[in-house]
């Protein structure tokens, strides 16, 4: 139960160095990642990641090497190899080794790191009651969209979200509220769902993407993809994070105030209830 | 003459594998770095170099394991073992290696690795004739003062300035020009200097500190650190970038239109030429 790592389709030990100095992952951040959970020794979600992954590559104009049977394949060697049933395997992919300059180096080959690690499936304190967050400047880049390792934006932010004793980081851009730092960001108002629509300024994420398209339809939950600011979560009555980590996460308090009750609101319990009996269904868990 | 490494002080093969792929600067871009050129054997402005790295890792809360003595060492340990003469010597340090999570780990240890390449002296065709720019939008983070590994911003504005066939890419957030992909930008007006005010929106260059600390005010011309639009520079007489691999680089045409005459112009040629006597004199270079 041993976390262990894959590079470009052989097992190795996670701590193992195997990036050279000059790849352009380490220099430029030049490569994007996916994250999977693993649930009951199957990926959840797999295809929309590897569909995202896809796009991120498109975007920075790095060749896509491998097919998604492949990468399909990789996932599944990780999880019987290390035996670990419950999981999250971090892909990663950047343009390739090459002398350091800023545009794009020719003839390059890029490069294709994965790893598994143990990840609880167990619902832990926030998810059950909800957790703290608060609200911070967006202080990142104007291509969220794209899945790359320019996180540092998402890192500081988090990490002042944590120092403030919040779980997470809620961001704002010129007054609209537009998503966590490793989250999307959802509230409550009059029953109705809002979040902030797909743009270049938010990541569309797979949990996200499975709340508007497939949950809340189910369950006859509107939502409105439409922008808002922070006066207006101030006045909601619930607040939700979803993420592929973080499931869906009830806000019960931000900024040090209670959100609606202060306690876990009946919308936000009917989706994230949703989104387990999903994966209990994808992932054949009991 | 081969490029060589260091990793933490050991010299090493440039291309092997020294980096786990959980260190923080390949998941997240979590470090700093600085390049530093090496003219006859010895660096040039190395002391504002370093300073500036030990800002950004403040910057960032990575704590700053090694002293400016040891990182005077490691630079003059490169020249010597490689036997290389002129040069660029890139230093990184990252938060260091640790399981993947946004928020700073506990009990990490910074990773130091340098290398040094080959860097002409010769003055190339850009630096004698001056080189074609064009102005592209800014689309980096709101820290483009903190030099770290989040490059992408940068290395896609590049890119985009080299398929128009462009040499530098000149940024523009909400209508003001910031700076080059990998240079600050100047414009001469009415025997003015103007650049970017230090700030959040660019990264105060060491070429550009020497320029209006040292040249201009011992050449007795005036720059002024104001903000100023596209319509500004498309009237102004002469156009330059600077860096520590750009030196002082004219522009001659920017956005397929000739700056001012369309060659060097006077107070640009003064400038670069008092940059190269600065070079000259520090590293005793005939």
């Amino acid at each position: 139960m041993k976390p262990i790592g894959l590079v470009d389709g052989k097992i190795i030990d996670i701590s193992e160095n195997i990036v050279p100095m000059e790849d352009r992952g380490h220099q430029f951040g030049d490569g994007v990642y996916e994250v999977t959970k693993v649930y009951n020794g199957h990926c959840f979600a797999l295809q929309p990641h590897m569909d995202r992954l896809y796009r991120s590559l498109r975007e920075l104009a790095i060749p896509a090497v491998y097919t998604y049977e492949e990468l399909t394949e990789f996932h599944e060697l990780l999880i019987k190899k290390s035996g670990i049933m419950d999981a999250a395997i971090y892909l990663q992919i950047t343009r390739g080794v090459s002398p350091r300059t800023h545009s794009f180096p020719e003839n390059v080959v890029p490069r294709l790191t994965m790893s598994i690690r143990p990840s609880s499936a167990a619902i832990d304190k926030n998810k059950a009651e909800g957790c703290k967050a608060m609200l911070i400047p967006d202080e990142r880049w104007l291509r969220c969209d794209i899945k790359s390792l320019n996180l540092l934006g998402n890192v500081l932010g988090k990490q002042k979200a944590k120092s403030a004793g919040c779980w997470e980081g809620i961001q704002v851009r010129d007054g609209i509220v537009t998503e966590g730092t490793s989250s999307n960001f959802f509230v409550v108002k009059d029953d109705v769902v809002w979040t902030h629509p797909k743009c270049n300024l938010i990541l569309t994420g797979v949990t996200r993407t499975l709340v508007i398209e497939k949950i809340a339809s189910d369950l006859g939950i509107v939502v409105v993809e439409k922008k808002f600011d922070e006066a207006f979560v101030k006045s909601a009555q619930e607040a939700f994070i979803s993420g592929t980590s973080t499931e869906i996460t009830p806000i019960v308090t931000l900024n040090n105030q209670p959100v609606g009750s202060g306690s876990v609101g009946p919308v936000t319990h009917k989706i994230q209830k949703a989104y387990w009996m999903l994966i209990d269904k994808e992932c054949q868990r009991k």
